[in-house]
């Protein structure tokens, strides 16, 4: 099959991996997450959301965050026993305190309030507030799907990027996801993170040694910069369009409507004051919110015309842009999610591969729990 | 005061241009639109839509595109006495059916309706189908503010923009437009097309004779172009991104967004079947749903948390991003809405300059019409 973008998320290949499939990682996480005091259920949802970005070749924000999320709990960032509760409603609309929850849990829930108020009148929105970083946005999204609804998801994160004309960093990588339910096609899931490269990629190279090509990262003076250290150093990554002549201004406000509506609805920390995911990192002094914000959409389509035509359509769609001309050297044009359904077909079959690096800080952590990785 | 992004909105002052106040602008296309056969009430709600474009520095979506609207009606596909009407609702949803009107006036109306919904059951959303271009996605998300909501605005396009990979024009630039409100500060207004560049800056360097910028266009075979008559030629925009390397595939999803929201949901034409905006391109054969679509949200604030809280922090998030360091040789950081806001503050004072070309188009319309422009 064709595969023209997945060639990004296998560049690990190149370097010394290990494969495991995806029941062992599994037991893994879910043991790690009991052993932090979280209840079975939350071990469950939190461990398939967290092994859906390494099932869909998404490698950052998968395992290789769990020793992360445990450094989180360890400085009481993260709270595994959370009580979440609906700080006010409406018939369409919620805000849900996380309760300083994992994310991972806390979008979940979320999630699902907006799905059962989608059912009762349209559409559901919840914006949340005191909880962690939540993993993919694209799998919160798809959870809308077997309900046949629109699913939507958003949250702001550690502030990375420096705005338009701007050397601070005032915004996170900010992604957004949209699922939508098609007929005999996949669903089109759209994962984009508001920034011209998310993070994840830098690490991928600073593994590597590599630089950046340009229009990714600029330094402490705002200049261009190709170095995948760049971060360390003052400097920033750059919003989707990479510079004003070529669109940033674009990409910085769109990561500020993410920010909007998962922060400033919710009561969340928003833009620097952000609480960053290593844990080492000090909070923000002054943090006018509660931990970090994601905002939650599920529209029902029949809420809008019959499931059965839209999907029609949309079968219509996605055909029609796999069938448009490719480029010479394309085989294919990709429609959005297909890269990530690619990858999840193959590591269903053929296993997870893992960074030697990733392992060894497995073994670490299953030595702390007690749990041996291997 | 600072006007770092307000440059390109007046490179037209460059060249021969006469201004205009508002108020005779008003005056000559309400006059128009009468003549079309509008009501009163439809002939001030399209003009006030329209001018918001020259008034706010969008040069290319104001009374330059009278005279296309005017060639749209001759040919039949805007009906200027068109009878909206719903055709399927949920408490907050909708389903509008634009009658084949001016897209001035219906996306007003969906608006509206969404604004309705959201004051009873905390948000609305109105996916419309059967409609025409709509001037600018900001003005409509606009109409929200003064109800304490956010407003959202999105339409699809004639379609000018390759997807990621392909060498046929598949989406239009379809735009996105959110609006929030501030406390003391004015509103957050983004609005931007989901490509690197929108149509109307090529047009305008087609008017001076130069190039593109690289990044902007792509040739008939996928192959980088700065010509800036490449449309016409087989070439097309490029989304936002510019090329794989740089997230051209998020531009493209997001822009697939819009049209799934805008047309999917409601039954309007999308992808490449999308009816162009010239009136001598012949409307694409075997039209899959009917007219252009739009999608129009409204959230009401405290449907979330009180207003004057979400202020507050709003005001706070403004300042703390115009207050970020600047890039050497930037004045200031802006914030999205700002430059919009600046052209409109010098153009009530100062009147809308319009080019020389558009002021003789405007005189041949005024004849057409027996409505002297001078």
């Amino acid at each position: 099959m064709p595969r023209p973008f997945a060639g990004a998320f296998f560049v690990s290949l190149r370097m010394l991996v290990l494969k495991f499939s995806y029941a062992h990682l599994h037991q893994f996480a879910i043991a790690v997450f009991k052993k932090m005091g979280c209840s079975d259920a939350h071990a469950e949802l939190a461990t398939r959301a967290l092994l859906a970005a390494d099932l869909r070749g998404i490698d950052s924000h998968g395992i290789a965050r769990l020793s992360g999320y445990v450094r989180l709990w360890e400085v009481q960032r993260v709270n595994a026993t959370s009580v979440m509760r609906i700080l006010h409603q409406t018939p369409s609309t919620a805000v849900l305190d996380g309760d300083q929850g994992l994310g991972l849990v806390v979008a979940q829930e979320a999630m699902q309030i907006a799905i059962a108020k989608a059912e009762k009148v349209g559409t559901g929105w919840v914006s949340v507030q005191n909880s962690n970083h939540f993993g993919i946005a694209g799998y919160h999204a798809m959870l809308a799907l077997e309900h046949n609804m629109i699913g939507i998801a958003m949250t702001n994160a550690s502030p990375l990027v420096a705005p338009t004309f701007s050397i601070d960093k005032m915004l996170g990588t900010n992604p957004i996801a949209v699922a939508a339910p098609a007929g005999n096609q996949p669903p089109f899931v759209a994962d984009l993170a508001t920034t011209t490269a998310a993070n994840g990629k830098l690490e991928l190279l600073q593994l590597k040694n590599q630089e950046t090509p340009t229009g990714w990262v600029q330094d402490q003076s705002g200049d261009p910069s190709t170095d995948a250290h760049i971060l360390k150093k003052g400097g920033a990554l750059l919003p989707l369009g990479s510079d004003r002549e070529h669109g940033s201004h674009k990409g910085y406000a769109m990561g500020a409507i993410v920010d909007l509506f998962s922060a400033l609805l919710s009561g969340a920390n928003y833009a620097p004051w952000v609480p960053p995911f290593p844990a080492y990192v000090p909070l923000p002094v002054q943090q006018p919110g509660k931990g970090i914000g994601h905002f939650l959409g599920a529209m029902r389509i029949d809420a809008f015309r019959p499931a059965d035509e839209f999907k029609k359509d949309m079968d219509h769609w996605i055909e029609g842009f796999r069938s448009s001309t490719p480029v010479k050297g394309q085989p294919q044009v990709l429609v959005p999610g297909d890269p990530e359904r690619l990858a999840e077909l193959e590591r269903k079959q053929e296993g997870i591969p893992l960074h030697e690096k990733v392992v060894s800080e497995l073994k670490t952590l299953g030595q702390r729990f007690d749990l041996p990785f291997e």
